[in-house]
């Protein structure tokens, strides 16, 4: 990226986070050149780049304004959701999403796959070799049933920066997230079990409770704040409830970081009703904001908190390896690892723990959000263009998903059966509600964005929901 | 090995078998030394070492005599197990033996790791090195949730010599067999369900039982021809049997090969019944047999038998790579595998399929076998000469596993506590019984040997139970 995309990204940045309001006039090009230290073409070259995403509009003699014509889109709207427990449902389109990763051919706008093509990630790969012909054979035999001391430690210390401070005896390594998810919920809930869930959420959380036989009750989410407490002490108090599963930090799929006091209140309506909380923490390191947020662990003073989490979307997602860290539950949980799928795979472990320990973690990271963090800026600029006026984004403080509500008369699974002879498809909101609601909404990727794919890509989505608009 | 080492095993293998009986007249050096092509001096130093082992008296003037002295020890009994699904108990036994894995300075007479120090297995480091590298990042990404298709091409190849033909879509790969047996009993069971299994029996998957809150139904077991189908047939005409699950080759701990007509009847007795067959064959490519014993799944003609493997026993269990080919039950399997883990790692996949493809497979197979073979008569040589009279010994068909039942008044736990000082440990029987049965049994480990290490632990656990003996 040269100077003027840079600048050009932070401008449209504060745009679109309503810094700036619409038909507010932007500063000056000398003004900015001064600020930020580049020449005045620099400077005009942003401008220009920014009238091309149409956020910006330049009027004679007066300089540079927000444009009128494309206000910010609205926030999702908070799902009413009945609040009663349901069976889950979706299976099938979760499979057929899951399926489409094998079409190599069509580009998949919606994946939860985070960028891995990073010079940043080259010294992973390196130790990954160097394990793997290591004279001990580390790689090769089975490891402790908790996973490997040197990366339990590592992980130890990276949680220090969501303000948990535990010792790696409490931590768990697993095959991904997944697996910590699985365990978690095995370990604090029975067949039949009713289990409170952020909604709209993630589809593999879900998945796991209806295998299991557990029924889902969806909570009122704000796309800004997460969970609705208020909702959720309403649902407490008339059903029996046995755990809450929520990802409160760089929310799958609407993005957002709880608010620390939201966090506090949660947990304490938890203590209240005497149950657990699984925590899926595994976007929260790719949190915008500096220090990251914090975990409900973090407040969590009786060990009823499941801290579930992976290298999956930091790092690399092939990796298969995730933790738990399990509270008060640590031996349900460890009997649940070890019939799951025994030991964890070794050579991966001791490759992540060395990257940690070498520094490479943070640098990577660092990188890593940074580009998010502009790739979402780029993202939300073609969804406010192509996409119809009434529009709804979502404004991610974190992660690579966006989540687009659409008008309610269209359904995202016809737009997918639509989009297929351009090889093009997005994930379907649907999977993330247990019962197929969002059915008018749907989730983009914006890890890695080439923007001559991308950009003809999402103009056609847009094309195509304008076409569906038009029949409805 | 040298000449004279390699004649002695087969020499000693034979008689072990009971080819030749006690008091039985061997084979003259002339004779030897013509059958097998070397030298009368090669002949005789091998003789002498049988000697050594206590196999072989020389009687002078009359040649060389199979031992009176130590008769082959008796097959360890049929166990008259009451016949009565029980909840799974033993969790505490079987995590203080993976805990054990942690002490490094303890020798473990009786885990469950292969050898993989082995020049065969040289070409999977370098293959795994290489992946971790490639330009086009496969290791990094998510895999397909049934894993990678050139592994299962591989797989579907070498099931064939079970007798299995099925395309590469019947297979869905795992983390380890773990997670097969995980995915297979959760595909076909529910809570408080019962499954016949064979006692003794792996407790891996008994544990994998209890944890889904299923009841074990312990059938009596032969420790040659396996599982007693005329007691499975009486139990399930008195029980709702909902599966069995047995290891029908190369069975852990017995190390039978369960005859052909045996799992014919069988599947005939599953079909009658119309209940499902997991079918544990980690260790089937380790059958000492050529070629290797069939599977019940290569007699499955509705699709009810799933098959459950992996890497973990014939090439390294470090790599939790295994399969599951789950018959009628793929749907309800790929649900199962989704939430238990997700896709699995991509980078094992890839390296083995290159290591099978480039027939590095078949040559670490040869080898291992002929070591696990070769390394199974000296163990059992070892048991005959320091375990008191009347010790009961298995005889292993195929692995690296055996099975030794004491006298009962012996608690083989007791056992373990008093050789702590002595930093060895066994394997306790009870962890193979669903009740804690067999608390006169132990499980050793054969697969690599260092003499100068093992044979005085197993004397000095030989002497540790003399010492019991007195004492009781
Ligand atoms: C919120 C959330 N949790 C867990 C996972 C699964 O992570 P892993 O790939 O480590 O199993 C995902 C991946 O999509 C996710 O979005
Ligand atoms: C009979 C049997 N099945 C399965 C397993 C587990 O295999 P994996 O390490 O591939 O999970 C073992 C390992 O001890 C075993 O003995």
């Amino acid at each position: 990226m040269n100077r003027y995309e840079n600048l050009a990204n932070v401008l449209g940045e504060r745009i679109e986070q309503g810094l700036y309001p619409a038909g507010h006039r932007l500063p000056s090009v000398r003004v900015l050149s001064t600020e930020h230290g580049v020449s005045v073409s620099t400077v005009q070259q942003a401008y220009r780049m920014l009238e091309d995403r149409q956020l910006v509009e330049a009027r004679p003699k007066s300089g540079y304004f927000v444009s009128l014509l494309k206000r910010r889109a609205e926030l999702p709207a908070v799902c009413r959701n009945p609040q009663r427990p349901v069976d889950i449902s979706q299976w099938d389109l979760v499979l057929a999403q899951l399926n489409s990763r094998a079409h190599v051919d069509r580009l998949a706008l919606g994946g939860g796959t985070p960028d891995v093509t990073l010079p940043t990630l080259k010294p992973l790969s390196r130790a990954m070799a160097r394990v793997a012909q290591r004279t001990d054979l580390s790689a090769l035999y089975y490891d402790s049933l908790d996973g490997c001391k040197d990366l339990r430690d590592q992980i130890a210390r990276l949680l220090i920066d969501s303000g948990s401070h535990m010792d790696a005896e409490n931590i768990v390594i697993t095959t991904g997230c997944h697996e910590a998810l699985s365990i978690a919920i095995r370990s604090v809930c029975q067949v039949g079990d009713i289990v409170a869930v952020d909604s709209p959420s993630f589809h593999g959380a879900m998945q796991t409770l209806k295998g299991f036989g557990m029924k889902a009750l969806e909570i009122p989410t704000d796309p800004v704040t997460g969970i609705s407490i208020e909702a959720l002490e309403m649902a407490l108090e008339q059903w029996p409830i046995k755990a809450i599963q929520l990802t409160p930090n760089c929310n799958n799929p609407l993005g957002y970081n709880m608010p620390d006091d939201r966090k506090k209140a949660l947990l304490r309506l938890a203590q209240a009703y005497d149950i657990a909380i699984i925590e899926d923490d595994v976007y929260g390191d790719l949190a915008y904001q500096y220090p990251r947020p914090a975990t409900i662990t973090s407040f969590d003073d009786d060990g009823r908190v499941l801290l579930c989490s992976s290298f999956s979307k930091t790092l690399a997602p092939g990796l298969r390896i995730g933790w738990i860290a399990p509270g008060r539950y640590r031996d349900r949980a460890i009997h649940m690892k070890y019939i799951s799928t025994g030991t964890s795979a070794t050579q991966p472990q001791i490759a992540i723990a060395e990257f940690i320990k070498q520094g490479h973690y943070q640098t990577h990271l660092r990188r890593v959000r940074h580009q998010y963090q502009q790739n979402l800026c780029v993202m939300t600029g073609w969804v406010n263009r192509y996409f119809p006026q009434g529009t709804r984004v979502s404004r991610p403080q974190g992660g690579f998903l966006l989540w687009v509500e659409l008008d309610e008369k269209i359904d995202t699974q016809k737009l997918n059966r639509l989009l297929e002879p351009d090889q093009i498809q997005i994930s379907v909101g649907a999977i993330f509600s247990a019962s197929g609601k969002y059915r008018n909404c749907l989730r983009l990727n914006y890890a890695q964005i080439d923007e001559k794919v991308h950009e003809p890509a999402i103009k056609r989505v847009g094309e195509m929901i304008n076409q569906m608009m038009m029949m409805a």
